[in-house]
Parts: C-alpha cells; structure tokens; sequence
C-alpha cells in the first residue's frame, strides 16, 4: 500500500490556509480523531492514529486507528465486523486532529455494545451534579459474543 | 461557583456502565473535548479541559476549555463574543472524552473565522494524495477585527 507522505509544517499560514495535509502528532507520535456517522452526525468515537495509521486511512478508505491499550495498528472492524467505511475525512485549523465521517456497518462502534460510545448523557446547569443519564438504551450487539475474553480497553 | 466533584475510578463497570462521572485526565492533566454543533451536528472543534474546567463548564452550562498555548481557563467567548452554550453534554464509555453539543451565539468557533475549525476535506481512497478542499468559502468573520494583535494560538 503506498501510503501518501505528509507535507512538513513550516510556516501557520501553510498550516491554516493551506492545501497541504501536515498534520501534527503529539509527543507520542499520535493525532486526536473524532468519528461521526456520516447520516445521524452522532459522535461515535474518539480515538488516535499514528502516522501510519492515517496513512492507511487516507489509502484504504476505512479507519485505521492506533490503539493505545493493545499498542498497535486497529483496523477497526478487523474483529467485530464493524467496519468504518471514511466517506470524508477533515483536518482541523492548526492539523493536529482528524474528522472522520463514516458508515459504519453493523451499526455500532462502540465495544461495550453501543451505537455510539457516548451513550450518557451529564447533567449541566441547573441539573449539575445530578447521575449520568443513559442516551441508548439497548445495547446493539453482546459484547461477551463478538470479543469473547479478549481484555478490555478500558483503563482505570 | 460550586463545582461538583468527579468520582474516584474504581471499576471498569462503575466507568462503562455506570451514573458517576469519573472522568480520567491524561498526564498532563486534561481530557479531550469534541465539541459539535447542536443544529447542524457539525463538529466546531476539539479542545481540552483540565479538572477545573470540566467543572466550570458543567457548572456555568457554557464552554470552558483549557488553552493549551496560554496555559489559561479559556471561558469560550470571553475574547470572541462567541459563547458556546452547552445544550447536552456527554461522556464516552471509559471516561476519557467529553462531548458538548451547542449552541453557538455568532455562528463560529474557530480562530481563523471560520464557522467550523474543520473546514478543508482530506480525499481518500482513491483521491488519497489530493490537495486539501475548502468545504467552507467564507470566513464568518474578520480574525483581525475580532483578536487584534493577540498571538494566534497554531504551533508549528
């Protein structure tokens, strides 16, 4: 796969203004990415990519995140099916986070078994301090089914 | 302003399943933010929030980030004029992202003027390679008129 090579930031107008794709990776090699469904415009995730993997993005047209609990390549779906098909992807301002707009089939992203992974809701203002509030209610597939004992990503 | 507290993280069911909010902060302090716009479902920005922030804007129901370039509480709007009230916020399954949907008084958010920070599209897949595309054509406002002379917050 030829991965496209990323142009060097050099100056902000290049960045801000510019046509060339320069991202910035952070002090662990790694860029922020937001996911959205490209037909709710709900949040479905956010996670990162190293170089690499938004260049296999960028070619393959599928999300290729780095995951940072299992330390490598996550082409997301390799294991649940539910792939991430990038109907357009975004650089923000200063190109140090990525937009993804995708379908997703399965229709769910998230690996405790939600649609989306933000699936409560904080209270603000007035109701501040009050529980979080489930947004889904059924969950779209059984985890347990389609990890099995594969370890959690989650971290405390 | 009484800021309500966060949850100790205990368990990984108490973070994914439960009603605290136990948000956990990176090692510098700070939790990602994606921040969309309530009408549009488009994505305005991602930022960040240290502990103080988080409960700042929980508490006031309008965005407070942290400049990462200023090193400051940055109440959104305060320079602008373009408050971002916080009409549902959320939290993802592990804790570590907050999503904000809001409404924003003026119709922009980013620095460069622009209604959205992700205004150029990256083509993929068979078009990986291609310059950038503006998705938007006009800038909302003046950055010049609106921020002076202050240091623009993009780094190289």
């Amino acid at each position: 796969m030829n991965a496209p090579p990323f142009s060097q930031r050099q100056s902000i107008e290049q960045v801000e203004e510019g046509v060339e794709l320069a991202p910035k990776f952070d002090e662990h090699g790694l860029i922020p990415v937001v996911t959205t469904d490209i037909t709710s415009g709900e949040v479905l995730m956010h996670a990162y990519m190293n170089a690499e993997a938004l260049a296999q993005t960028i070619t393959l047209g599928e999300a290729v995140y780095w995951s940072r609990s299992r330390k490598c390549l996550w082409h997301k779906g390799a294991t649940s099916g539910l792939v991430q098909r990038v109907r357009e992807m975004r650089s923000d301002d200063d190109q140090d986070c990525v937009w993804l707009r995708v379908d997703v089939q399965g229709g769910a992203s998230c690996h405790v078994g939600y649609r989306s992974c933000f699936y409560r809701a904080v209270p603000v203002g007035d109701r501040a301090g009050q529980p979080l509030g489930f947004t889904e209610t059924q969950k779209v597939f059984d985890p347990k089914a389609v990890y099995g004992d594969a370890p959690n990503p989650t971290q405390l």
